[in-house]
């Protein structure tokens, strides 16, 4: 499947008479080709109408049958071969490695769902059953289930050129919940997302579905994904990336004739909450290990760990010295695109030039002296709390270290905290008690806490939960990782007193799905 | 437990220096003592920091002790005996059984999340465990369940001045969620509102729980729901009522600096699809049946039928004959308040009045010539969609017929619906081809789709939807009535290689609360 500068609107190659853009290859900086054309306002109102066409028929298509599309979509990504990862390297300037690992979790982010669907407790079917003797008021029979929300909005994101961008987790979870999906490509990889949204056309062709179960536009600025979100035919969005950004969607979304729910997973700092005793057992380890995290992929993660409160002591100063060793020796590395290696720098030279903050270490420079260097900074409790600037997601690899007076600041300090995505417990036996105090306010603040790990690596799997209270999601009770983000894309209808030949399959008395249901209040296997 | 006209903060009686208000019995307009004074700014800071203050406490008690908490609520209010349903009757102008079947609803509701939380399932607990030896990358052991969103504001509806006020289900399932509740009365009802509000103080003394567990407020306008709903301590709203109220908090809540959900329930005309068999088989039982579900209770339900379509028949003639016969014997019924009361005659009076509708018969009128007269009304399906206006609802005992030239109009009828909590199908089995067509649609539209029964009478049970696409539902994918209701308050918060000391009780390894838990993507039970 060769790419040709291509949007793919109910699976047909388009381009617009619009100004052209490209991707870059990331270390040599020469533009890519082929060239890309923004999406003009009939290519929206097409996409989404084929959406809304598909959506009847794609929803209510049995879960096996969704099952295999997305399995099919998971085989025609891997069929793209060498030719997908190479091109997703170049644009990205991510390593080999990572994308290839990064495709390994799409797929398998895809056939998670597939399980999702084939073993059906998705549809939270309950039955309550007539009860026509119930003296006073006779109960009718009412049965309900989940189904999907309409046709979805993905935006592609910079940073998962494959496991968040046209098939990523977003798309897969709308799928899965019989929502088609008009996919906004991030301009920074088009080559990637046209191979990618090749694959997925080529499995709507083989199911024989609709053909607008899937689409992809593009754009290289931001009016595309703006009247996406505000096209009637919408009904929710998928979203990861900057909170500016993340919040402008949503305000679109809030003031529509119909507002619609926006999924915007905007970032977060990550607090990593270092121990005494743990710091004074491990010290040496857990700086080694918080330099790796906080520099892998060139901090380019949501999870990135960008700030860590400890306890001043001789233990904290041990860890500072070999985390500074440690990040001394990290070699700059390329970002995703320059505007974000620009913005990078500038935020972490500001974040440096703050009042009462030092610059305890920094990586390696480059040749070009522009690709992004490694930085520790260190401030104290008190200017932390004095300046919520200081608090703020610096998206690169860098990180603010916040050292404590006594372990009473752990306590304050959690409490003041925004919103996060995760939050981080280097802790022993000995730090037990401090830390069974914090966790009551942690978990009003964090959608992940973590106990001696680090925060990047974000397993795929029925208990992730990767949101958190706002400002780290829009909608605090969400998850975009894991089974659970299918959710997002459901919601349940009651049917009542329907004879049986009109009842959809899944509520049906023989439970041909064989799902498990709750009947008049008892879980009953499928 | 005698009413003094107080608002109850953290169980302590409390009164301000504003201007007062009472409620008014219904049937001789006289006001009713005591007199009750509106919230000033400390209050609601007051009630919004002890409900801050309680919730961590609360949330995390056992669900069997929260559990015993819901059942002490309805035992306590049920305590208030005779006087609770008098005075509710006195304020709101409804019938003794109406009000009598409502106060049983709401106990009822308490004990079902009582129920619900005996059973767990609602923890969602996920537990996916470590896998040390992974290939590539080792898995960590990765625990999930769900907790009390935080302090929850809830409005105290007209309508329902037990079932879905003080104490109705935004209450139920909110506390059962673990978390704490700040009420702001309906001023229609306060007298009622203060009884069953003293009774959630007494349950929660007996329980020996943190007293900002429950407050009440007062108000005889809006403000203190504004004030309430933009206060940074509250962290979810629950609200029944009108469109211009519901959007009008949905609006301020959006506008935070953090912003919080809004559940508003904000009505729907809940229409009647009439098939030809049906109406030729049993016209006249339909049109019995239609008639007193468009007039209970004044016609003062979310879900009454203000609208039905019909195609042109000999039989619909007849239907309409007797229907007609029917709504002009039903006598005028006193609203629950004089201002609902007045716009409801100004509304019906205005759709009479409109363009192509004609007005078929007109129910009873009282000697003060105030009270509510029921109205059935008719226009054709050109008509109807030419005229937006006239699909919107008119809170009250008035119904829309409108006529159809064929049964593809109804198609094009429900293509053109709003969303909707209720739409009811009176068909027989040769009706069935039509429905079958229709249903994909409608499935879009409706929370609850009801076949040969009228959309008034809500089970409260698990598999009820009460809610709706917008403009039904502020969130169309919730429900504000069943077990359903409990998510809207929830969100869930991952643990990932936690130390079994410090890791909440749902999620130990023993499963302390005996729950189904999802194992490895396998339901287990509990």
């Amino acid at each position: 499947m060769n790419i040709t500068g291509s949007m793919l609107i109910g699976g047909k190659a388009v381009r617009s008479e619009q100004e052209t853009f490209t991707g870059f290859d990331r270390v040599s900086g020469e533009p890519l080709a082929p060239d890309y054309t923004p999406a003009g306002p009939q290519h929206i109102d097409e996409a989404v109408a084929l959406a809304g066409e598909a959506f009847p028929v794609f929803r209510r298509l049995s879960p096996v049958a969704r099952a295999d599309f997305l399995n099919c979509c998971a085989d025609e990504i891997l069929a793209l071969g060498d030719a997908l990862v190479e091109r997703a390297v170049a644009e990205s300037g991510l390593p080999l490695g990572r994308i290839s690992g990064e495709r390994d979790r799409t797929v398998n982010q895809l056939r998670l769902f597939a399980a999702v669907l084939r073993e059906g407790s998705y549809l939270d079917v309950r039955i309550d059953e007539a009860l026509p003797d119930r003296p006073g008021m006779p109960r009718p029979d009412l049965r309900s289930q989940q189904i999907g929300l309409g046709p979805v909005a993905v935006f592609g994101a910079s940073n998962f050129p494959l496991a968040f961008s046209v098939a990523g987790g977003d798309t897969a979870s709308a799928l899965a919940a019989g929502c088609p999906v008009v996919v906004k490509a991030h301009p920074a990889h088009p080559g990637t997302s046209e191979m990618v949204a090749l694959a997925l056309c080529a499995a709507v062709r083989k199911c024989e579905l609709p053909v607008g179960v899937f689409s992809l536009l593009f754009d290289s600025g931001i009016a595309v994904g703006q009247s996406l979100v505000s096209h009637p035919g919408i009904r929710a969005v998928g979203f990861t990336g900057s909170f500016a950004a993340g919040m402008a969607l949503k305000k679109i979304a809030d003031q529509r004739e119909q507002p619609i729910p926006v999924y915007a997973e905007m970032g977060s700092v990550n607090p990593v909450f270092l121990f005494p005793e743990a710091l004074q057992a491990r010290g040496e380890e857990l700086a080694r290990g918080f330099a790796a995290s906080v520099t892998l992929g060139a901090g380019q993660f949501c999870t990135n760990p960008g700030l860590a409160f400890a306890v001043r002591s001789p233990a904290l100063e041990s860890f500072v010295a070999t985390l500074a060793e440690a990040i001394a020796e990290v070699p700059a590395q390329t970002m995703l695109t320059s505007a974000i290696q620009g913005t990078y720098a500038s935020a972490a030279a500001e974040l440096e030039a703050s009042d009462g903050v030092e610059c305890v270490a920094a990586g390696l420079t480059d040749a070009t002296g522009s690709a992004a260097e490694a930085r520790l900074l260190t401030t104290t409790a008190a200017r932390f709390l004095a300046d919520r600037v200081l608090s703020h997601e610096i998206f690169g690899p860098c990180s603010l270290l916040v050292v404590c007076e006594s372990e009473q600041d752990f306590l304050r300090l959690a409490q003041e905290m925004e919103g996060q995505l995760t939050v981080t417990l280097q802790l022993d036996d000995g730090d037990l008690p401090l830390a069974a105090r914090l966790l009551p306010v942690l978990e009003d603040k964090a959608g992940r806490i973590l106990c001696n790990g680090f925060p990047t690596g974000v397993e795929v799997c029925h208990a992730m939960v990767h949101g958190g209270p706002f400002p780290a999601s829009s909608d605090g009770a969400s998850t975009s990782v894991g089974s659970m983000a299918i959710r997002r894309f459901l919601r349940p209808v009651c049917y009542q007193n329907f004879p049986p030949e009109l009842l959809p399959e899944a509520l049906q008395g023989e439970n041909p799905y064989e799902v498990e249901r709750l009947i008049n209040g008892e879980q009953t296997p499928g």
